[in-house]
C-alpha cells in the first residue's frame, strides 16, 4: 500500500513556543507539513509559536498534540531520532542528508518521522530506544548544542535538496549564466583591448609588452566571460578609447 | 600566501537582534566565528542577540560592525550572496553544499564570505552585484521566505559537513552498530526460537508450520542482528521457555 506522505516532524516535550513556530516555518519552507507535538510544556495553541511561524500554519502545516510518544507515532513506519550523543545503543547512524535520503527511499512503504527532543535535555532514552535510526550532525564538539528550530532546519534543508532541488553533488550549476563566449570572441576582445592600450602608450617599455599582455589575459580569462559580457566589455573599451581620443583632440587643438 | 581562516558570515542590514544571536549560535555550532554586521538596525551590542546566542560570543564568535558593505568586505577574496531570486545577473549559482565546498576549496587563496540580506527585503541589488556567487536553496516556491537565522543555519550545516564530519554521500554509516551476527548464529537463533515455540504448541495446524516458520524468519531477519543482540534474544527465548516450563510444572502438579 503506497503511502506517499512526506515525513512528519515530532517535537518531544518542546518548551518554547518560539521554537515550535520557527520549526513549522522551516518545515513549510522545505515542503513538510505534518508537525506532531508530544507534551508541549506550554500547551497548545501557543501565541509565540503562531508569531514565529510566519503563517506556516495557514499555509499547510498541521499540528497534532499527543500526551505520549507512542500516541504520536500512529501510522509511522520508520523513525529517526535526532541526537548529539550516540548513547551506545545499537542502531543505524547517519547525518541529516542520509536520513533524508532514507526517508525518501521509504516513501511508499509507510510514513517516516524525524523526532527532536526538548531544548535543554534532548530526547529521553526511552524515546531513542524505539527509533530505527539515529540522526546526528557534525557539530563542533566544543559547542554542540543546536537551537531546536535550527536542528529541525538542518533536516528540512536536506529534505528540500532531495525533493525540491538538485542533489548536493549536482548543486554547482550555472543556471544564472548565459552562453559562454567562444574563445575567438575572447581573443578579439583581448586584441581590441590591447590595441587600444597600445595606442594609449600603456605598454612600456616595449620589451616587456608580451609579458604585460600575458598577465592581462591571464587575469581576464578567469572571469568565465559570457558573450553578453564580452560585448559589454568591448563597449567599455571603445568608450574609453573614444574619450581618450576626444581628450587628445582637444589637447591637439 | 595561505589564508586558512574559515569563511565569514556577513549580515547586511539585519533587523532583529534575535536573528543575529541565533545566527552566531549556529555559526559556532558548525565551527564558524567571523560575524560581520553591515548597518544593523538596532545598533550593537544588542541584548536580544546576546540572549539568543547561547554564549557563542564568549565561545569564539567575533562581531565587527560596518557602515557599508565595502568596509565589511575587507580581506574577503570570494563572496557568495544568499538570494531566493536569481535576478538575471550573470553569476555562478549553487546551493549551500556547493557554496560550502567552493569556500573550502578556496581556503589558502584568501578568506571567503557568505552574505545574507535583511529579514524582509533580502539583499539589495548593489550588494548582489559585487558577489562572485549566488547561493540559493531549494525551497517550496509557495513558501520560500526563510527566517534569517535559518538561512544562515543551512549554510553552516553544509560547512560542518565539509569540515567536521563525513560528506553527505558517506553519511550513512554504522558507527553505532556492533559486529553483525554470522548467518549460522542467526540460524541457531531461529532454531532455538522455533524449537521452543514447537514445545509451546505454537505451530498449529501442522501443515502450516513451514509457512509460519518462514514468516517468522522473514520478519526477524530484517533486524540486521548483531552478535550481542542474538545473545540477548536467545536469552529472552530461554527465559520465556523456562517461565513456561515452570508454569506448566505448577499446572502439572
Amino acid at each position: 500500500m503506497a503511502d506517499l506522505r512526506n515525513p512528519a516532524i515530532i517535537l518531544h516535550s518542546p518548551q518554547l513556543g518560539e521554537n515550535i513556530g520557527a520549526a513549522a516555518r522551516v518545515m513549510r519552507n522545505f515542503g513538510l507539513t505534518d508537525l506532531r507535538l508530544v507534551a508541549p510544556r506550554d500547551g497548545w495553541p501557543n501565541p509565540a509559536a503562531e508569531t514565529m511561524s510566519a503563517g506556516a500554519f495557514d499555509a499547510g502545516v498541521t499540528v497534532s498534540v499527543h500526551e505520549t510518544l507512542q500516541e504520536a507515532l500512529e501510522g509511522i513506519a520508520w523513525l529517526a531520532a535526532a541526537t548529539a550523543r550516540l548513547r551506545g545503543i545499537e542502531k543505524r547512524v547517519g547525518d541529516a542528508a542520509a536520513a533524508a535520503r532514507t526517508a525518501h527511499e521509504r516513501m511508499g512503504t509507510g510514513q517516516s518521522a524525524i523526532m527532536f527532543g526538548a531544548e535543554k535535555s534532548g530526547l529521553p532514552n526511552d524515546a531513542v530506544a524505539v527509533a530505527d535510526y539515529l540522526m546526528t550532525y557534525p557539530v563542533d564538539p566544543e559547542f554542540k548544542s543546536l537551537n531546536l528550530a535550527q536542528a529541525v532546519c538542518v533536516f528540512c534543508a536536506e529534505w528540500g535538496k532531495v525533493t525540491l532541488g538538485p542533489r548536493g553533488d549536482e548543486g554547482d550549476h550555472k543556471a544564472g549564466l548565459g552562453e559562454p563566449a567562444p574563445r575567438d570572441e575572447l581573443y578579439r576582445m583581448f586584441e581590441h583591448f590591447e590595441d587600444e592600450l597600445e595606442k594609449a602608450g600603456y605598454f612600456f617599455p616595449p620589451e616587456k609588452t608580451p609579458l604585460m599582455k600575458d598577465n592581462l589575459r591571464a587575469a581576464l580569462i578567469r572571469a568565465d566571460w559570457t558573450q553578453q559580457e564580452v560585448q559589454t566589455f568591448r563597449g567599455a573599451i571603445k568608450a574609453l578609447a573614444l574619450g581618450r581620443g576626444k581628450a587628445r583632440v582637444v589637447r591637439d587643438d
